[in-house]
């Protein structure tokens, strides 16, 4: 029999690399057999937790039917953020904390979604109800999800259970949340040394919308400038992603993880529907969406509505 | 603020109801203000369930925009399952036991599914997950479900899960499981004020297999030559049927709920490949199906393997 793969979404984000780690870990210990891997190489933030943690970075693979007949997600469901060749195998279960959509099965699945900010906030559910406890090291890095998924519990996407989560594993992991979350999130702040493909698409996704497709990327940053002083190279590789890709919106939502701000660069045919989503104008090609640091609750739904 | 509706699918069985009301009566105790609803009228067995356990049948709605803006969905989660205006409103919850499909929502969701034969299974969970106790006539519409779903836990969907949740419930309920359920699944076998055209399809399904559509009807029955005493007048209705919609084959599964073995009537030019599928011979248009109770997974899938 096959190793079951378990794995979060393709530009692989500290949610996605580590609920891998700690669902499959879990999995094992409910007797199935199970491997850890990814859609992507870790961002350099997921590696600070990695190596905070003494943790060996998943796996990196981008097909899995060669290998495997029966599959896991975390952190993601729909087919176009998944595994290329995702219909070739069964899904014998999800964790996530997205919205549903693009996801079908031909026979009943364990399907475990909950509107909190991180996946591994379900996860840490999930050990309780299973009576399976948390070693140091994955609950550090779980603790380093929420972290990520939350800005350090400052994001609206954070609820309650993510908070209560987050200082139980920080327990459980022996560190300062304050401190080490302040590191982590620095460690995912740097640009400088990024081309214009990494910046944009470390953390990208497609939303299929009504009859688009609208490619939205997101990038934390201490220093909001610093991206915009390269506005022009930017725009020009979305240009050109877009042209190869069939986008018919591209978006780099540029966040201040310490201000809790966005700025957001925008391109494609459909720009003026975005000005109308926000009810802003776009000046130069980008959109201030103040008070903004959540994709998925303040950008996803609100352009969706706008083009569906 | 409007209440939240709770529901299961179209023609709704003992799960569909009985899951709506303890969802909700679940739902209202943390704090939400739902009233279960059904997308249809009580069967005689869900009747039987709901006078035993002096319970009101929910009110029955076919759209739910007029009067809701959020709902949750019990025991189904397709859209041609659902209510005719689903699309109209916000779902913020699915308790389930099926495949996935036909599902989308705009933001995260509440979902929970889990491959276990029957949704309030999964609600028994909830409660327990949630410190709720549960009352004890619920307790007894839930043990209800169970019983239906399972055939007095029969059959082959039935899980252990389903079988622990099932004598839990039983306890609380105060009922013995063997013969309250008996009585149950009896009071929904009454064939005798039926036409022809309920028997054959009050649940009923068209199965393309190969090059071959299939409709396969099931009838829970405790004597199965009340049925077989109208055989003329089923086959006539069946060979017009197929006519009508160029059926290839038509099958009547006559289940005997309380002693797990069906009988099914053939209409059909592929007959001799549904004698070939079960290796039994075809005598007078009746082939006996010996342990069979589960048209999933003891009719369809030998079937669908003759014909491809």
């Amino acid at each position: 029999m096959s190793k079951i793969l378990v794995f979060g979404h393709q530009s692989p984000d500290t949610d996605a690399i580590t609920s891998a780690i700690s669902f499959s870990y879990l999995q094992n210990r409910l007797g199935k057999v199970t491997e850890p891997v990814a859609l992507g190489e870790a961002t350099d933030e997921t590696q600070y937790a990695l190596d905070y943690f003494d943790t060996k970075a998943p796996r990196v693979v981008t097909t899995v039917a060669d290998e495997a007949d029966e599959v896991m997600l975390v952190d993601h469901n729909e087919a176009q953020q998944s595994a290329a060749d995702i219909d070739e195998v069964s899904v014998l279960a999800v964790v996530d904390h997205h919205r549903i959509a693009n996801f079908q099965t031909a026979d009943p699945v364990y399907y475990r979604a909950e509107p909190v900010g991180c996946t591994n906030t379900i996860i840490l559910k999930l050990y309780k109800e299973n009576n399976v406890e948390v070693p140091k090291d994955i609950a550090g890095l779980m603790l380093s999800a929420i972290i990520s998924d939350t800005l350090l519990l400052k994001s609206p996407t954070c609820t309650e259970e993510d908070e209560k989560a987050a200082k139980e594993l920080a327990e459980i992991a022996g560190v300062n949340m304050e401190k080490y979350g302040k590191d982590l999130l620095k460690a995912g702040t740097n640009t400088a040394d990024k081309t214009a493909d990494q910046i944009l698409n470390s953390d990208a996704k497609n939303f299929p919308m009504g009859d688009y497709t609208v490619r939205i990327g997101q990038v934390n940053v201490v220093d909001v400038q610093e991206v915009l002083d390269r506005k022009d190279e930017l725009l020009k590789e979305m240009a050109s992603q877009s042209a190869d890709n069939a986008y018919d919106l591209f978006l780099l939502v540029i966040t201040n993880v310490l201000e809790s701000d966005s700025v957001a660069l925008v391109h494609g045919e459909e720009r003026n529907r975005v000005a109308k989503a926000f009810d802003k104008d776009i000046v130069e090609d980008t959109i201030l969406l103040e008070d903004v640091v959540s994709r998925k609750k303040q950008v996803v739904p609100q352009l969706t509505k706008e083009l569906s």
